[in-house]
């Protein structure tokens, strides 16, 4: 295994964040700080353009783009280079005035009036036709910048359109999907239920909440198109800027479990894959170690989009954010220790939104570098400079990239057909914290963990854990059955494989698609808990588990060992954990909502069988392993307010430069980089 | 009091369910598969073609039946029944594509876009035009057919609709309401205030969300025309059917406490009633044996609507529903429980929704007899199957009725004037909850309660209770005069003849219409307290009762007996409940909302007075009687988990064939049908 | 200081209400009780024509008076004045139905449909000339009536309206506000954020919540813009009767806190301020005392609007009000403890809605003093009477007024600016709030205090408090500085001069426009806790203090003395509280929200520093004095069910003529007015 160095220019970890001088063009003297500052931070890096659009075309047409030379320039005379965004992020007043149509309409059918931002119709051929214009001017101006490290595609992309040509696209695409064969989409949508049937595409409405919101197939698919056709939008930027750039990477910032785009989907133009982290960090509601793998599972996900190479943490606060219910300051030391764990979880960057904050409008009061006190001798100002500094120790990591022998199956379409699924409990389905709590577990037990698609290659892995995978895309039953049967262990849970990729029911035993075999039960009822209810699960081998939640009643085949039964109900007695063995591989299903302490037994278990090396470590404190050319650095962080120790680690802590021999004594939110 | 048959065809109780079978029609195998297990199930009936209409016309004027006489033929050939739906409860998409002025508009005037179902505009006359059509095709196809048991007219009608169609014909619903004199209605809804006066009855819009909701009696009109205008489409549908097959009795299904549509109303042309029944059993709220007793309620109040002949279970749900906030599992025997309870409370069916679960769509985890897995070996599958058994052991049952004592008086009117009134507190006012109470009140006595309407013949009761009953209609004060000067018993409480029929206040002292003289009361104040609020009230005769949410503060007149007196506050030592006879009548006046074993008492006491008989049962039994023909047949039901006795019951069981000799024991969850 | 009569005629304290004959002039019998009554209540005024405009002019230019002047006439001749109002606060039918644009258009830009009230566009140019056309017909009518004591301007003006005059004229006001140049408005908005730059005012839009809602700047300047169309179109009805009926005064009645107008603007154009009181009394949510003295804060705040003068009570209500959650009867005594304290805090008036309750309606349960019995003797109508018996009791104290050492700062403009904030925690900023303990905690100390608006003059102050003053306007800084050189003790606290006036941070240290030097801090960190987090303060001379919600760490400047640091957390030992001052002066900054008997400790620290006199209160006991001609009145309300004694006091009750030396004793809600 190879470095994949990002950016060779960079020399290491980048370290920078977003920049808006156009705010302060009037100022000089705060853009010549601005750049005195920078460099005391030891940022090599800053984004710009973001929301650029009205300065460089204030007017139709009218181009001004002499400000953004001066600055480039003078950034990179000071070692700084630039990552330019297109400006496409928002729009000018100008242009909704001249153009409507590109102001989005919304799920009632109503078009939005102009403001805010990222709220483009993805479809409207005037919009498509005026970024094209702006972008190529910008490749005109900057394409050849010596300091011009990469292209930022727009900013968040986010959201849905109902408009004309979104509803033409969305038939389209559909007449498209189901070969132009309209009885094909009624059968999979099962249309004849209320009578739904629909006979020409041209019918077809998006589910407006004031009209069709009551067929699954056609909410997921919605939800599926609405990421084609982002991305589609997506491709059209970065179409101009590859036929003209070839050389330069493109990227664009992804947000934090963000329910609205499929980024396994949409990740696939994109050369690097980077995203936007605000923790939640010291809320009342979880521990700060919740939050913080909370955040691990985040950085894990959006490493697997692409995990043969580093990603980057594209924006991340200073301080705190402004739009968090409630935004408590962080406290000392966490900036490092969350800017760490990107880096440890395979982040070749830590980025900032924002340098300096605005003086006013909507993010006045989010952190930033730079307050608007404008000194360089705040606590936010010297906690960034310090960790400056740190970074440059760490360079060796830029290029490595973490191989985790563990998978955690996490898929946008079981995420929307159990968030739209009518059964259940609404308030308790649960999806992605059920698969944040499997890789939270899977975490505590010391190993490294990735975050895939269903659809993803699992050769690699030892085990894979796939929580509540309620949708089976096409030929998953088959690949996890072959998994096991070449010596791979597999999990699975309550509702698993209840539909197929139409949402379209099973028949013949939950969960489909071959997996009953595989697994060796039938799912025949499902008992939902109200939140007070609970049940036990009786296990011959480990402690007393208990039930929240969903409690499957299972029919179980010859063959299959039963691991755990219920102690409680009209189900006292029944299966609720089960294992099946497959020549060297295994197949475990999970039938209820167990507590932490039974599931992390439960992966134990499996993991040892496996061959897994596992490594005890104190509560709260993180490991996370990188290498590549034959070296490896393995990540301690503390996420605990007071000291703790971790035994059996050798090396040397490279920001400490200590050897250590057998003992790690981490301080309070304490990291330690250990080159083994 | 002879029996009143529904079905002779049917020879007992019916056992059936929803059967979409056109969700189906591409596998054969499955379809020959349901006629087997029906009958293993021991169905009678299926009821078919609820939502088939774009399957009997996918386009417009092209119609498909020959599937429907298959499926009826081979039902029918294996001593099933159908029960024929017209298609209305969904349409087309074709349909609302071309004439749009099918959909409806919304409270704020917006015309919604074609989905879901339920939802056609009830006056646009080519949606009358259309369903003209097709229910004269399914006339045609099946008018005549052996199998054919009954008319099942759309489905679950609610809802409301905006449109121009529904506003001119809610203004030529009021011109005619108020004989063409616009200042009657001035006069009635009090419209000087504010300056509402209408100069024409076209300047009169609903009760737009965005426009005029501050006028009660507009309000309260916009809901009575609602009624009228469903019952008037309903009547069409089914005056097409009546000329042409007047031997077909026509139902539809009506909700649970549904507060759209009054049921005393919509009743009217129908010549069964029947309703769909969805209780939340084993809910985190309420006790089991609650939820039981406030489906009894329903059940009896569906009865009265029609009370000289027994009631239909169009819909009840096999394991669970879908739509719940937590969809538990019916607990083995409730299936068996609940079902028999409609049977006690007057049903001579119970009927599913639904046969077999569809694969896809909205309801497709909604309890049914055959589940995915689709074999006959499930729980629920067994359940149902062994009731269908059971049925037919209560064959003789079938024609007879409830005679009951005792009436609690429900009016729609009140319902929607005390949800609408902008006084007391709108959280506590809870009319229905407070019926409900009386209800479930009485019943702990052991005695048979009807629930029917002030406007309903009193003179075969011997005790009336009138729950808060904030509206007269016109002549109700008399007609309980009337009834307490014949030596009738009637109770009343706070908030009780506030306003007349058009929401006026009544001058002079409430209760109005002349009852302050028959309750020799006036109340003068009405204190609403808050939830943390408590009052007391002190009896001569029987333990101290509880208050809360409500106490009037009376005025007493000379020769009212006063019964208790409020401890607390600045109404203390004032009467709280007071009686009045009247010949060999009483009328008592209940001040305060008191506690349920203070309402009991006060009951107990009543009804002794009466000279009502009543019966000592275990707390969480229910005891209903069904009778006709000089048989009498006694049910108790255990809606508990441990085993309870009664004593007093001499019998035959006919579920078990045991005699009964004065001790009846019940299993958990229990029944018996003792025939006297 | 002279007394400052308001109506010569009244003689004393007015005593009356809104009274709405219209609603019953089809029952002569009843309007003959009414004047019978309100004298026996000892009314002197009745408000009438606030909702007569469908009485007025039924139809479109027919106008009907004759009954407004027999009723007029009638109760001139029992010694009853009239305040007459114009019609303008609801619309008749006709004229929405023949001049929609009267209708206002909501924040999605849909205009609504007729109905309710108080909701006429402010704008349009039609509504405007009705409204001229009836008001000069009211003058013509009654403009010389000899019972005619005031006019009343519509009612409780309140909401916005986004329709295309709106719009247009948002923009024209913007243009002059910016001296139509445009690019002051967008550096004035910080436009460049987000590239929402404005080429034109004819591009702005107002906040749509579908449109434009992130530039704080838009947003407050929409809010002020629509306290100025709303003063705008007010004056011009103020502007018809001032020019013909020079001689008559005009009011109109504010409400309770109203967040929608800037009161300290639009209260200029009148001649006295009136506002209408509806405390929720006995709630369940905080103690009877907090509920008063929240009223004596809102009384207080009101009288400011123009404190050379007693203000009016326009409308409180007898027994109860139909609109709050739980309507809860007034307890026996309270309709009298509660006016007095409008009287107390500088009212010259005690009025109520209504006279007497409408039979239908939206507001059919609003107390009155007459009920729908009708009768005299119902206990509210008593209290009623024995209140109008009392009242005259005061009538020297008509034309006294309150003259306060001590101010607190109360501004629209920090309201707005906080409220749509986007940072720290939304649900805990509590701008009225917090202003409202400020006040509880410097009157728990005896003193009278005012509320007045930052713009005010401070000269007359000893002790000036600005509790969160977020936005600064111009001079206010300057202001400020030249108080405390003059001797001034001013108190601010976390949150102080963050922004200026178009909500634009101030660079180089919070507070800004130069109070970091006069307070001789900077606020480098503001920390916001989670509801469930604490932190202390340890004093030197006085009690541990309790932080919650907000916490700032600062940086004190030499010179400025610290009272108090920080117990816990990362800001540890560092300063809360701190004091500079400055020749006789002082400015203390309180970075933290403490607990109350902190903030009342640092109060009276400050006060006794300032020479400011002191009572000591029991808990639940308010004092308040108004003075004139050389007489002081001093009133002590009792807040609580218990009596109460307070020593000190001297003088003669004028509510029972005893002779008071040194102990006053209070019944349980009772009331002295000592003459000292």
């Amino acid at each position: 295994m190879e470095k994949k160095i990002l950016f060779p220019q960079i020399g290491g970890i980048m370290h920078g964040g977003d920049y808006n001088p156009e705010q302060w063009l009037d100022q000089p003297d705060i853009l010549e700080e601005d750049i005195r500052m920078m460099k005391k931070a030891g940022m090599n890096c800053a984004t710009l353009g973001v929301f650029s659009w009205s300065t460089y075309e204030p007017r139709e047409g009218e181009f001004h783009f002499a400000w953004l030379h001066d600055i480039m320039d003078k950034l990179y005379a000071n070692g700084i280079y630039t990552i330019l965004a297109t400006p496409s992020g928002a729009r000018p007043a100008w242009l909704d005035e001249i153009y409507p149509e590109c102001r989005r309409v919304d799920s009632y059918g109503v078009r939005e009036h102009h403001g805010v931002r990222h709220n483009h119709c993805m479809s409207a051929p005037v919009y498509r036709k005026k970024v094209s214009v702006i972008v190529n001017k910008l490749v005109d101006e900057f394409g050849n910048h010596p300091g011009l490290l990469m292209w930022h595609i727009s900013n968040e992309f986010g959201g849905e359109c109902y408009c004309p040509h979104c509803v033409k696209r969305f038939q389209d695409y559909l007449a498209e999907k189901f070969d132009h064969d309209i009885e094909k989409l009624n059968k999979a949508w099962w249309t004849t239920f209320w009578s739904h049937t629909y006979n020409d595409f041209s019918q077809i409405e998006p589910p407006y909440r004031n009209g069709e919101f009551s067929i699954m197939g056609l909410n997921l698919e919605w939800k599926r198109f609405t990421t084609w056709n982002m991305t589609d939008y997506m491709k059209a930027e970065i179409a101009i800027l590859k036929e003209r750039t070839p050389q330069i990477p493109v990227t664009t910032n992804f947000m934090k479990e963000y329910d609205g785009l499929d980024y396994h989907k949409m990740q696939q133009p994109l050369d690097v894959v980077s995203w936007d982290s605000y923790p939640r960090f010291h809320n009342d509601e979880e521990s700060f170690s919740d939050t913080m793998t909370e955040n691990a599972f985040d950085h894990a996900m959006i490493r697997c989009l692409k995990k043969e190479q580093p990603f980057m943490l594209m924006e991340s606060a200073p301080g705190l954010v402004n739009w968090h219910p409630f935004n408590k300051m962080k406290r000392p030391g966490v900036h490092r220790l969350a800017s760490l764990q990107a880096v440890a979880l395979g982040s070749d960057t830590v980025q900032y939104f924002q340098w300096r904050k605005g003086r006013g409008s909507f993010e006045q009061y989010h952190g930033a570098v730079v307050d608007h006190l404008g000194t360089d001798d705040t606590r936010v100002f010297r906690e960034v400079a310090d960790l400056g500094e740190e970074l440059k120790k760490l360079k060796d990591l830029a290029g490595t990239v973490v191989k985790a022998p563990v998978a955690v199956l996490y898929d946008w379409d079981s995420l929307w057909a159990t968030d739209g699924m009518k059964g259940l409990a609404e308030s308790t389905r649960n999806y992605i914290k059920t698969c944040r709590k499997a890789y939270r577990n899977l975490s505590a037990l010391g190993v490294d963990v990735d975050v895939i698609s269903s659809e993803e290659d699992y050769s690699g892995y030892s085990v894979i854990v796939a929580p509540m995978l309620y949708l089976l895309h096409p030929h998953v039953g088959e690949r996890m059955k072959q998994f096991v049967e070449q010596g791979g262990h597999l999990i699975a849970t309550y509702v698993t494989g209840y539909v197929d990729e139409n949402q379209l029911n099973y028949l013949g035993g939950f969960p489909g698609d071959g997996l009953k075999d595989l697994f060796g039960v039938i799912s025949e009822e499902i008992d939902t808990l109200y939140p007070s209810d609970r049940n036990c699960v009786h296990f011959a081998e480990m402690p007393e588990g208990e039930v929240r939640d969903y409690a499957e009643v299972l029919r179980v085949a010859d063959g299959t060992n039963v691991l755990g039964t219920y102690e409680q109900d009209y189900y006292k007695g029944m299966a609720a954990v089960t294992e099946r063995t497959c020549q060297n591989g295994s197949a475990m299903y999970i039938a209820a909502r167990l507590d932490d302490a039974s599931m992390q037994h439960l992966y134990a278990r499996t993991l040892k069988k496996a061959g897994v090396s596992m490594y005890k470590l104190p509560y709260g404190v993180e490991r996370h392993t990188r290498e590549a050319d034959g070296m490896r650095y393995v990540f301690y962080l503390n996420d605990t307010t007071g000291p703790q120790i971790v035994s059996g680690v050798e090396g040397i802590d490279l920001l400490t430069g200590e050897v250590i021999k057998g003992i790690l004594t981490l301080e309070p939110y304490g990291v330690a980089c250990v080159k083994e």
